[in-house]
């Protein structure tokens, strides 16, 4: 099993390659939830994410030979980006099996740093597949996103750096896929500090690790659904889980609803971006998914930042939606003079924003003299928009609530 | 006119409620401009931008009377906050007068400071108005959001961070709405440092300074129209002005489709968001608005974050626009089945995904047995998406690119 030694004997790799990421108060977070909140955020990480830690360790353990013939792995995601720069760096070849429809941007900043990508097959498995036959046919060193001591070993560089920033820090709280990280952070943090906790986090909908510890042993989520892809993982790893067992205190979940409060606050708030996996972290500790007490030192990693920009914008409105503060009708207008401005002095006098506006006077669904509006609107809180609809209501309109 | 003891002066007043905030070396932004730039990263200032550096050296100030008798100003924006706040800590009341329709969430958050919002008038003229009307009635100190010394004193602490940090810095970027920041920073920097140039950026659209330099006496803007809010200003000020004659090298301007691509890289490259003002200075060294040289040391200010989440999305689009990477287009599909289908194939079949499809079947403009279809696509540069729109139109559809 992983040991402490493990982790510090990857520090020097992991320094090589990738930096020692910030670990910063939040008075928000901190007045949210009356602890002592500290966001380590490892979302500036390069690469934007923790796993060229565990990549850059992995590509320092071949052998001449090994590096000679260069490495493979199969990633849609933040894996690909940390293989491809720790081998660039290491002067190591790699190949990156993507699926075919994977991103453009993903595929871009995998070849930028210095990869080669393979596009391969309609999904991960399809993908991984084809990294197999590579490894054999090339004699490539095959890279795992997690199963791997070595992988595991560099993502716990973390909580060295975590226990030497803050010694006195009482529970660190660590998003969960496949189990690399936490398994790391865990073994580094139980070995470093004598009372620590680990609490471990997993999205709802791909909760194999929670699961699993339930059980007693490995098992595996069928229909893994989350926004937060980058732990989107059906089985926790095969190396990782006893580690989880003996090191980590609670394994919780959040819904991706919490998720996309949570990342949206960060944006807002905090002004940094972290992807869906990066918010679970913070999203447990809002929700008190775990029980800690007032003043408690929490540290909450923000693992990652990658998120599409145009997935952003859906992630923020359902933020948005959360908070009350976004709100979709739609409602039926008497086609007759001024009845869309009579309309909108109706919400305005309500206080309310209205950002958007669509008027659609074709639809076959509705009467041939009515035309359907649908609005999107800017409300303080919930009792603002709920007031804005009995408001509405009372006037005679017949409103759907679409968010 | 304002001298390096002024802002010397303003510091403990500053540090008392304001942060110091981080210089970060950027490896994207180095490699982008060949020069070594570090980020001041200004939008992760309590309430989000520099406005409370300057409001609270100002309060500071205050007589007995004063301070018993409170302040007054005027904003929609972030100078609404930094007033808030540094009259908070200094147990100042302060009347915040806004427009009516302000944002929701700049109201709540000025609210949240601790201060007293007064919603007035259809815009900022109107509400600056009832505040200086509230100054006689109540007796209050009016702060000016950078026409007074005091002001511009405490935004050019961030000079004196900057000289400390790094005192071989060559060149800072600083933007300019009314001048208050830059004619702080560059009396700060030209103080303390013997060879160091400081330039100024505005918005092409709110070029007052640009304007007011090249006439040699202070001229308005008419029509200010950018989507750097916090910049949008269409006097610089009569104080500030004579400071930034004497102690600015060069003053430049940006489009906003320059603005929104740097925010817009921000977010994805650096993940740190900043709102428009904010991303002006780094807009003008990746436009090279301004010469410098291979390795020259320069920070850009990113001076605030605070950008409506639901203006990000667009500003966001608009810059993958600018980046090629988004393309939305318009065509005709027969009305048959499969005719989508194959569509969707050609695209595919050129490597560019699919972000959104609208199809409607309905509208009134085109032939009966047609329906309009807009796609919303994810392409990987300008070449990528010409070659799809070349393609679609070999195959006999009739293209029409929206943005």
């Amino acid at each position: 099993m992983l040991t402490l030694s493990d982790v510090h004997a990857a520090r020097e790799a992991v320094d090589e390659v990738a930096r020692q990421t910030p670990l910063e108060h939040s008075n928000t977070f901190s007045e949210q939830t009356n602890a002592e909140i500290h966001l380590k955020l490892e979302n500036l990480q390069r690469t934007g994410s923790f796993k060229i830690r565990g990549a850059a360790n992995r590509i320092a353990q071949l052998t001449d030979a090994e590096t000679e013939a260069g490495v493979v792995t199969a990633s849609a995601g933040n894996h690909a980006q940390g293989v491809a720069l720790a081998a660039e760096r290491a002067g190591v070849d790699a190949k990156i099996v993507m699926p075919q429809y994977a991103p453009v941007s993903k595929v871009d900043a995998t070849k930028s740093y210095g990869a080669r990508v393979v596009l391969h097959g309609a999904d991960y498995d399809a993908a991984q597949t084809r990294a197999h036959e590579i490894e054999r046919e090339e004699s490539r060193t095959y890279v795992h996103a997690f199963d791997d001591e070595f992988v595991m070993a560099g993502q716990g560089t973390i909580g060295l750096e975590i226990a030497e920033a803050i010694p006195r820090v009482d529970t660190v709280v660590v998003p969960i896929g496949g189990g690399g990280l936490i398994s790391g952070v865990a073994t580094a943090l139980k070995g470093e500090l004598d009372d620590v906790r680990v609490v471990g986090v997993q999205a709802s909908g791909a909760d194999s690790a929670a699961r699993s510890l339930s059980k007693g042993r490995r098992t595996a989520t069928t229909g893994v659904d989350t926004i937060a892809d980058g732990i989107a993982v059906s089985e926790v790893g095969e190396r990782t889980f006893p580690v989880i067992r003996e090191r980590v205190d609670e394994v919780v979940t959040v819904s991706d609803e919490e998720i996309a409060l949570a990342l949206t606050l960060l944006l807002e708030r905090s002004k940094t971006l972290v992807e869906g996996a990066g918010a679970v972290a913070l999203a447990a500790v809002r929700e008190r998914a775990f029980d800690y007490d007032d003043g408690e030192v929490i540290v909450p990693t923000l693992c990652g930042g990658n998120i599409d920009l145009n997935q952003l914008t859906t992630v923020v409105m359902r933020g948005l939606v959360q908070m009350g503060r976004y709100l979709r009708i739609r409602t039926e207008l008497k086609d007759r003079p001024g009845a869309l401005e009579g309309l909108i002095e109706l919400i305005s006098t309500n206080d309310v924003n209205i950002y958007a506006i669509r008027h659609d006077r074709t639809s076959r669904d509705i009467a041939v003299n009515a035309a359907d509006v649908v609005l999107d609107l800017e409300t303080r809180d919930e009792d603002h928009g709920a007031a804005l609809v009995a408001a509405l209501e009372e006037h005679g309109y017949d409103v759907e609530v679409l968010v």
